[in-house]
C-alpha cells in the first residue's frame, strides 16, 4: 500500500475549503436543529437518495440542478423532513435559501423529520441571521441534523500519499430508525479537498454506499429523505486507491454507528449467508435474517434458537436442504445434518457468543457459491416506545 | 340465496362421523398437548401447506401419500414442531402412529411449537394410551394445540339448503405469531359431512385460504409447519354455492380471531390500497403497509402520524403519485392533495378512530382500477416479551 490514513478528531474541521455550523431555530429545546455547510469555491458533488416513490422536497429541489453542477451551500435541518408537501415544499426551499446573504451557486437544502408538514419558514429567516458563514464548528453541525440519533455520528481521515501528500476527509450522518436494506432514514454528508474527478466521485459513492448503508437494517423501512452526499473544494491531491480505501472506511464506519445507535438497539449482528446458488440468493437469505422480527426478538432475548434463523432461510424462498445446512454462531457449529438437536454444552456456548455487544451469525447453505453479509440489530422494548411515541 | 347458515356452539362436535379429543402429555402443565380426530370411516382430505422450504416433518409425512388418498386419524400436538429433525424426524411419526390401536388407514401427524428437537415418544406412547377413540371434546382437541394463543378458537356452522337438508361445517385453529403472508405457523382443521367431492374441496380450499389466512400479517414471518386441512365424512348433501359461502365464512373469521389474538396484538387493521395500477400492485402495497414496524407503531400508539402510511406506500415500489394519493382512516380523509397538513380537527378526530379495536386504513392511489385489502395489527411491548422469552 503506497499510501497511509490515519483518523482525525473534531470531523469536518479538518477538511480545506468548507465552513460549517448549527444552530437552534426552535424546533428542539436548546438544541442545534438547523445546520449549514458552505465553501468558499463552488465544489463538485455527487448524491445517492432514497429510492422511496415518495422523494422528499429538498430531493426533488437537489434534482432540478440536473446530473452535473456545483453548490458552495448546504441548509441542514431536523424535526421536520419536508416530505409530502407538495409543489409547496420546493417553493419554501427557494424561498428560505433567498434569506441567505452569500453569493450563492446552486444551493441545496437536506432535511429529516416528521413528514406531512410544511417548513417553518419565519424560523428560518430568524436562525439565518445568527449564522457566521466563516464558522467551522463539526460537533453543532452533526448535532442539527440529529432526530431519534442518542449519539453523534462524525469521523475523519488523513490520507498521506507516497510523496508525502496529503488529502482530507469527513463526515457527519445521522441515522436511528427506518434504517433498512435500501438505505432510509439517514442523511450523510461526505467532505473532502482531494481534487477527484466528477466520475470518480459517482462511482466510488454509489460503490461505497452498496457495500455499507445499503447492507444494515433496523427495521426494514425506507424513508422519503435518505441522503448521501460527496462534496469536494478540490484543494488537495488525489489518488484513487487511497481515497477508496478511506471513503469504504468512513461509510462502513458510519453504517455500522448508525446500526449501534438503531433506535432501542442493544447489540449489532452480523449475518453472513454462504454456500448459496447465487450473491442474489445469498443477499436474499441475508436481508432476511437481518429483517426478520422473530430473528431480532430472539437475539434480545439472548435465546440460541436456531430454529428462527433456519425457519427464516426457508421462507426467503432461496434453494436450500435441511441436510446441507450449517449454523454457526461465531465459530460454534450449532445447527448441521448431524448436530441437530442444542446440547446443553452447545447451549451454553451458544448464550455467550449471544451475550456479546456484536457477534456473526453465519449459515452456510452448501449448495453453490453465492455470499453476502448484511449488519441487523435486535429489537426491544425501547424500540416500540420510541415509535410509539415519536410525534408527541 | 337458497340455503341458510347458523353458527353453532361446541365446535366440531356438530360434524357427523368424526370423533376427537385432547390430553396432557406433560409437555404443558395441566393443559391439553396432544389431540386426535377420528372417523369411523376414511374421509376425502384437502389440505394447503406452507411455503417455507424447510417443510416439517409431519408435512413430509404427509406428502408421502400422494394426492389422493382417504384417511381416517390425524394425531395433533404443540409444544415441538418436529421440524428441522430430518429422516428421522418423519421415522418417529410412523413409530408413535404405531401405537394407535385402531384400524388406522394413512394416519396424519401435524404438529406446531418450537424447531429442532425429536419428539418424545415415551410420553405420545403413554398419552395414547389414555384416548378414547370414541369421545367427542371439541374443547380439548382446540386447546391442544394452543402455543402462545390466548384464547382457544373454533368455530361452526349449520347449513340448510332448500330442500330442508342440512349439513355441517366446524374448525378448529391456533395462530398467534409467525402470522404471515404467507399462511405461517397456524394449523387449522376444518371438519364437514358435507358430501362434497375431492375436486371442490381443492378449489374451495385454496380459494378461501386466500381470502382468509393469506391476507392476514401478525409479523411477517413465515413458518416450516403451516397447515389448513379439510376432512369430509361425506354423510350429508353437498351444494357447492353453500359449502362456499360457508367455508368462506368459517376461515376468515378464524383469520380475524388469529389476527386479534397476534401476539400482544391490541387492535386489528383493514389496510385497504384502492386505485392501484394493478391488483399485483394494490397487493405488494397493502402487505407492506400490515408489515411495517413504523406503522405497528404507530398503531400502538395512537398517532394518527399519516406520514408513515404514505411513506411505506412510496417505499413499497408501487406506481403513485403525492398528488392524487388520498388516504382515509375510516371515512376520515386525512391526506389529499389539498388537504396535507393535519389540523387539530382532524387530528382529533383521527385519534378518536385509532382508539377502536378495530377500524381501516384506505389509501387510494387513484391512478388505475386494483385493488386488495390485507389484514395486520399492531406491535406492542409484549410482543417483543413473548418472543424474547418464548423458549424459556
Amino acid at each position: 500500500m503506497n499510501f497511509t490514513i490515519i483518523p482525525k478528531k473534531n470531523g469536518l474541521e479538518n477538511v480545506d475549503g468548507f465552513f460549517f455550523d448549527g444552530k437552534c431555530a426552535g424546533f428542539k429545546k436548546d438544541e442545534p436543529d438547523v445546520g449549514f455547510i458552505y465553501s468558499d469555491n463552488p465544489c463538485r458533488v455527487s448524491a445517492v437518495f432514497t429510492t422511496n416513490k415518495f422523494m422528499a422536497s429538498p430531493i426533488k429541489h437537489f434534482k432540478r440542478y440536473g446530473q452535473n453542477f456545483e453548490t458552495n451551500f448546504i441548509l441542514l435541518n431536523s424535526k421536520n423532513a419536508n416530505a409530502m408537501t407538495g409543489e409547496k415544499g420546493v417553493e419554501d426551499i427557494d424561498e428560505i435559501l433567498s434569506y441567505i446573504d452569500l453569493p450563492l451557486k446552486n444551493p441545496i437544502m437536506s432535511s429529516t423529520g416528521v413528514i406531512g408538514y410544511r417548513l417553518d419558514i419565519d424560523r428560518f429567516k430568524k436562525v439565518i441571521k445568527e449564522f457566521d458563514f466563516s464558522s467551522k464548528n463539526s460537533d453543532a453541525v452533526a448535532r442539527a441534523i440529529m432526530t431519534t440519533d442518542s449519539f453523534k455520528k462524525e469521523l475523519a481521515l488523513e490520507v498521506t500519499l507516497s510523496d508525502g501528500k496529503k488529502f482530507n476527509i469527513a463526515s457527519i450522518a445521522k441515522g436511528a430508525g427506518m434504517i433498512n436494506p435500501a438505505m432510509a432514514t439517514m442523511l450523510c454528508f461526505v467532505l473532502t479537498d482531494s481534487d477527484i474527478p466528477k466520475e470518480d466521485m459517482d462511482e466510488l459513492l454509489k460503490e461505497a454506499v452498496d457495500e455499507s448503508f445499503n447492507k444494515i437494517s433496523v427495521d426494514g423501512d425506507t424513508s422519503t429523505n435518505d441522503t448521501v452526499m460527496l462534496l469536494t473544494s478540490a484543494k488537495n491531491p488525489y489518488q484513487k486507491e487511497a481515497f477508496k480505501e478511506a471513503l469504504n472506511f468512513i461509510l462502513f464506519e458510519l453504517s455500522q454507528m448508525i446500526l449501534r445507535d438503531g433506535e432501542g438497539a442493544n447489540k449489532v449482528v452480523a449475518f453472513e449467508v454462504k454456500g448459496a446458488k447465487s450473491v442474489e440468493e445469498a443477499k436474499r437469505a441475508s436481508k432476511a435474517l437481518s429483517n426478520s422480527l422473530l430473528v431480532k426478538t430472539a437475539l434480545f432475548g439472548e435465546d440460541p434458537n436456531w430454529g428462527r434463523i433456519a425457519s427464516t432461510i426457508g421462507a426467503s424462498g432461496v434453494e436450500c436442504d435441511e441436510d446441507t445446512l450449517e449454523i454457526y454462531y461465531d465459530e460454534l457449529l450449532i445447527y448441521g445434518k448431524d448436530k441437530r438437536e442444542l446440547d446443553s454444552d452447545t447451549e451454553e456456548k451458544a448464550y455467550n457468543i449471544m451475550r456479546q455487544d456484536s457477534f456473526k451469525i453465519t449459515c452456510n447453505l452448501n449448495i453453490g457459491k453465492g455470499s453476502y453479509t448484511s449488519y441487523g440489530c435486535d429489537l426491544s422494548y425501547e424500540y416500540v416506545k420510541i415509535n410509539a411515541e415519536y410525534r408527541t
